[in-house]
């Protein structure tokens, strides 16, 4: 039958992909694994790692990771990019050091790694600003504001080159943000609004920190010596695949993964929940011109906050543990797409709450679903990475700032209990493999 | 007659607030003149200047503002706003210190007063995470990244009590941007555009040396001992009054003021500036509805160009000298203003060379002016302080990010050029005070 040649089709598909990933990996003989983050951390930190940032390790895991981004796991690319980049940004150095003496300072390689962090974010998403921002956060205690200047610039230029291949390949008209959002701009929110936006922030801070908990307590119990362990540590090909079965078999669409989305992709998945409708008030009636691929969104026997819910509790898991496999894979976008979930949640309770929108002045305005899955993404991965700088990059992924405040005020609150219970999710990381 | 006292009611108002600010300076003895931002870089790097950050400072400089500001000469409240909050954060930690034994370190005094220059600039235009940025970019050689995170926080709880308070107040229906632009989204600019853009960027970076030298050459020539500096030394009332006298007689509305909008406060100014209409394309015509203030810039007998041009050489001299006058006053809100004005400038005459519009796809998108403002006022800024974060500073003002690329790139242009041939305007008055 069609529908199970698509489910071996799709199992299949992932798992060569991941083997592919993880053999890249393996033969590299390096530990190119995770998001690089952690690594380059340390790094700048000055510990030496032999033969991390080498033409080897690039092509490994460029491979690897086109692979593990294919097999369809809830893996991101933020941490890899920043990886590849740095490489280029050494190996680059390692090449002009041949013309002049200045590369081979070992302060101007420090800053050349920087450099390159701020590139491999901001082209990863076409956000120069919250690039340089966000890379500086995780990676840097103290910082040299020349190098702001530096990641300002080479971020920039990548970032639009990037957009403008977007535009001569024909996918966009012109150059926007990855994720245009539309949210009326004369009144974004009202201030009474401002209270589910800090429960959204502090809630975030706990999720995200029990995020952080999960995934080290899925790689401690990894190490751990036991039968399974040691039979895992045998056939390692075992447990990525293992992963790949369970992951794929669970999202799978036409099964249980039409109570979670599953058919969607994760930068459909961002744009459904960024978009501009609320879905509660959808049920029953057909839906809207321009709905586009939200309506995974809208199951005809169940209600959207049980599919929002079911979609964040699984993912949650599945994100936590698929960012433990031995293959290169980002944190930052699974945690993301979680965010945005989350918020979209309350968002739509809130639309519920308020059926008829919030009176100001005479006027009825409704709630946006859409600008609270905003917040939550925002909020969710500033509380897992420890940064701040996650707003910024939401405001260039969306193309609009009218909920800067309330982002900005979710973000510290997500931050102020995430950084109060849990380390960052880079540093868990660091410990973790020490 | 009414034109008569008006004029005489304008220059006298202009010179009573202009002697209140300078009295008030005189007064508490100290040099609280100019901006406030060259003493903090040096404060910041170690060298103690005494009885700067004291309560005396404060009240003479808040009243002297006031005044300055009140006189209606081009000077700006950013520079002033740093002092006033670093003395803020100053003195509260003197108090603190009664309390608490860690605000007596030295390492944590230089923190808090990094925090008070982040929120001083993100209070002022409520854009706290500009504000961080440039208060960085402006103060420090190397940052400490958990300053970062503590000025983010100070700045936007004080950015948000600023915005909510302008809602409580009935200015604004809820917490939206200063100078909200309301440009297309969908189609923000064309490629083709981008030429215009860079060429902005260019000239700014000259015009932004330009003008350091211009203000540096005034203090100079006020130093060099002649009969009129010595003159003016005895008599120190004469230099500010007359400086008043001059501007106030220029830009008097009726007068010579009608042919370069003289009738416009600097935020209307802005905000004029920014708007979404192609002032080229409305001569003739009734103006439409909604043009409001922007009428000032529709001279009945005399072309856009010719205004706008005045306006911007006029300021230009105007801004250079007045900031050099020995009362509290910042020069970054004249300069945006400049800039905004030579981007509606050539976005104008963009407007005229494609008077219908760039075609892509077949449909025609009309030049949008007010977008090339803002881009100036960005590169300008950026020039004369030699800062990047004046694009984030914009984008938060204006609540619109569709912009960001052409932006980035036309800053990053004008600092190359102004880099290479000044130093920034904080650095001209740190070498000149020497």
């Amino acid at each position: 039958t069609r529908l199970g040649e698509d489910w071996i089709f799709l199992v299949l598909l992932g798992i060569t992909m991941a083997l592919v990933s993880w053999t890249m990996d393996y033969a590299s003989a390096k530990s190119l694994q995770g998001s690089g983050i952690p690594e380059l951390k340390t790094i700048l930190r000055g510990v030496v790692l032999k033969e991390y940032l080498t033409l080897k390790a690039f092509i490994a895991k460029v491979i690897g990771l086109t692979a593990a981004l294919g097999s369809g796991m809830p893996v991101g690319k933020e941490g890899p990019f920043v990886h590849i980049a740095s490489i280029c940004a050494a190996v680059l150095s390692r090449f002009m050091s041949f013309f002049s003496g200045v590369y081979q300072n070992p302060y101007c390689y420090t800053d050349i790694l920087t450099v390159g962090c701020a590139v491999g974010v901001g082209c990863c998403f076409g956000t120069p600003l919250g690039g340089v921002l966000f890379s500086i956060e995780v990676t840097s205690t103290y910082f040299a504001v020349r190098n702001y200047w530096r990641g300002y610039f080479a971020a920039t230029f990548s970032a639009f080159i990037f957009r403008v291949l977007s535009v001569f390949n024909k996918d966009a008209v012109t150059i926007t943000a990855l994720f245009r959002t539309n949210f009326r701009m004369d009144f974004p929110f009202d201030l009474q609004e401002l209270p589910a936006f800090a429960i959204i922030g502090i809630s975030c801070g706990f999720l995200g920190a029990f995020f952080v908990y999960l995934n080290r307590q899925v790689v401690l119990f990894m190490r751990r010596p036991n039968t399974m362990t040691r039979f895992l540590m045998k056939y390692r090909l075992v447990f990525p695949a293992t992963v790949t079965v369970v992951i794929a078999t669970l999202t799978f669409p036409p099964g249980f993964g039409q109570f979670m989305a599953g058919e969607l992709m994760p930068r459909e998945c961002i744009n459904s929940l960024f978009d501009n409708f609320t879905w509660t008030k959808m049920s029953g009636s057909p839906p809207p011109v321009g709905l586009g691929r939200s309506t995974a969104w809208l199951h005809p026997d169940v209600s959207v906050f049980i599919i929002l819910l079911l979609f964040f509790l699984m993912k949650f898991w599945m994100s936590a543990v698929a960012t433990t496999m031995p293959i290169p894979s980002g944190a930052f976008m699974p945690v993301f797409i979680l965010g945005a979930a989350f918020g979209r949640l309350v968002g739509e309770i809130m639309a519920t709450l308020f059926p008829h929108g919030i009176l100001f002045d005479g006027i009825l305005y409704r709630i946006i679903p859409g600008g609270y899955a905003v917040i939550g993404a925002a909020a969710l991965t500033g509380a897992v990475t420890h940064t701040v700088s996650t707003a910024v990059i939401c405001f260039e992924l969306t193309g609009q700032i009218s909920h800067i405040l309330p982002m900005m005020v979710a973000v510290i609150l997500a931050n102020m209990v995430a950084q109060g219970l849990q380390p960052s999710l880079y540093d868990s990381i660091i410990q973790v493999k020490k």
